[in-house]
């Protein structure tokens, strides 16, 4: 047993005045929700309840409600008393993971079957709608004041990434700019961190200023996030990253760097680009290889890094405008920007 | 204009001392209803938001939010007041026919294209999950009081429905006994219904034993209604009912008549069901005469009558044991009423 992990569990986490690091949220978070998967699983009809219980055990890093117990922590608010919200904000990702899988058609994700994989697509569509049902049952156990607006952020932010996905579904089809791509993100992806970390500052009565700046870092350290998650299809080391590099060049996702590609590319490089889009039957190998290379000489890499330390600075400004000691920021600043840098 | 439109025109439905028939309130949240289905149609992405509108506006009786209109109003509440919890019982509602014609890969409802049909997998299935999150947004307007216990109802209502609709999938593939036959459509159907009438009476502050049994009357005319659907099916005059009779007998439905039938078969009418039940090319006339002809053998209309009549007397007497005077009862009373009999 780790020594993080001996901590988590002789802690009862309603100090407010220890700065808890994320590592041991982490352990909390993930032995909290595990409890609530097998106590969901045991419900009836158990053709429903199973599968919801299998999504929901998938592993993952579960960074959200980390980040809303951080968020709760760094405002010196009761982290035991916000489980239930941090609970309730994972389990409406699963529920965005289950119905992703179905439209992407996916057969994998964290190297299991997917739930539409596994157990088809009727189950993977009525036990998606139940887990996001299940989100709001958790939500409403969280105890809150009336006036945080906790429930107003929840749906708001939910109906956002809905729209982000479509976005997603949208861009499919057609061209997409720049600043389209990144609404999209933040819609899709960013949306949903800001609004955990808000939920954690709102749930420890933050100031309405300090709440507001504790979202816009969200929003600026999720897009940042989901740029690094573009990069590392491309370039991250395959040995370490623990999965297949390449695969958004294969199935021509739109992503920051195929987009920048195209914004940047001469008539020659982008008779290429155009050339292996198009083309229906390809070596995978290949086609990566010669999209690889036309982002490199276009340095994507390195200007795909540029704007996800733009996002990220943006974000620690915001971070810098909280008032609150440097001492209580100093996890949420350390894990996330090892996040931005990270290699899997 | 018919008279109950220039009524439900003219009031403001403040007044808690007037009792309004179903009709004038049926107006009423027809229109508020469609109001916000235009406000909704005109968000962006409209690729989302349009389908929303769209499903949303196929009409429909709006039984439920008029339910819980009439329930409040039976307890002398703010009508006014209520049309957010009523918007957001009717959105659920879509939400759940939306999924439902993608499980049954269902091309036409209320003659009109399915959403699924109109707008493809994809579109419905995100639609739909947005529908759900939507009807949260109208709850989270609703005004009510913090003991209300209707965030709490409506969720456990909502995992339910679900439930009810996984049963459903379940006993397409097994044999189904008639008591689980009735917890599925209790499930399935009535609890919405129930629930329904049970947030009205919670919105007009009616005492704990009153919302139980609106609650209850609910529950049990939510099963005759469900019944009595069943029932149409293969007994509706065709000219009336306005779409094909034997839908239910052409897909092998586990309806309550099927389900009776096979318990009361003898072993040569039993044989003679299994035998359209197994057939995979026949004549849809042939078949629907083949099957009724049992079901007239045995007097299933008889018993089903019977069994929705037994339902509607315990939802009535529910009704009665409602303190408050019976000029109050007497609009949901002689609605539902009908509704068991309904010919459409």
């Amino acid at each position: 047993m780790s020594n993080t992990t001996e901590e988590s569990l002789s802690d009862n986490f309603s100090s407010n005045s220890k700065v808890y690091s994320f590592d041991v949220l982490q352990n909390y978070a993930t032995l909290e929700l595990e409890k609530e998967a097998y106590r969901i699983g045991s419900k009836k009809p158990s053709t429903l309840y199973e599968p919801i219980q299998y999504a929901l055990s998938m592993g993952g890093k579960h960074i959200r409600p980390v980040f809303l117990l951080m968020a709760c922590n760094m405002f010196k608010g009761n982290i035991k008393q916000s489980v239930p919200a941090a609970i309730a904000i994972e389990i409406f990702h699963n529920f965005t993971l289950v119905h992703d899988d179905m439209m992407d058609h996916a057969d994998i994700r964290r190297n299991k079957p997917t739930v539409v994989k596994k157990f088809g697509e009727n189950i993977a569509l009525l036990s998606g709608d139940s887990i996001s049902i299940l989100s709001y049952e958790y939500l409403f156990r969280q105890k809150m004041s009336d006036s945080s607006g906790i429930l107003e952020l929840f749906t708001e932010s939910a109906l956002r990434v809905c729209e982000g996905q479509q976005y997603d579904l949208d861009y499919e089809e057609k061209e997409v700019s720049l600043p389209q791509y990144l609404e999209m993100i933040r819609l899709k992806t960013a949306e949903l961190i800001a609004c955990s970390l808000s939920i954690g500052a709102r749930l420890a009565n933050a100031t309405a200023e300090d709440i507001k700046h504790t979202y816009d870092f969200g929003i600026n350290f999720g897009q940042a996030f989901q740029l690094q998650d573009d990069l590392m299809d491309v370039y991250a080391d395959q040995d370490i990253f623990g999965k297949k590099t390449g695969k958004d060049i294969i199935s021509n996702k739109k992503t920051y760097l195929l987009i920048k590609a195209m914004e940047l590319a001469n008539p020659e490089q982008k008779e290429k680009l155009t050339y292996w889009i198009k083309k229906k039957d390809f070596d995978e190998t290949n086609k990566i290889k010669a999209v690889k290379q036309i982002y490199n000489d276009l340095n994507i890499k390195e200007i795909t890094r540029e704007t996800i330390k733009k996002y990220y600075q943006k974000a620690i400004r915001e971070m810098e405008s909280i008032n609150i000691s440097s001492e209580r920021k100093k996890e949420l600043i350390s894990f996330t920007g090892k996040m931005i840098k990270r290699k899997k």
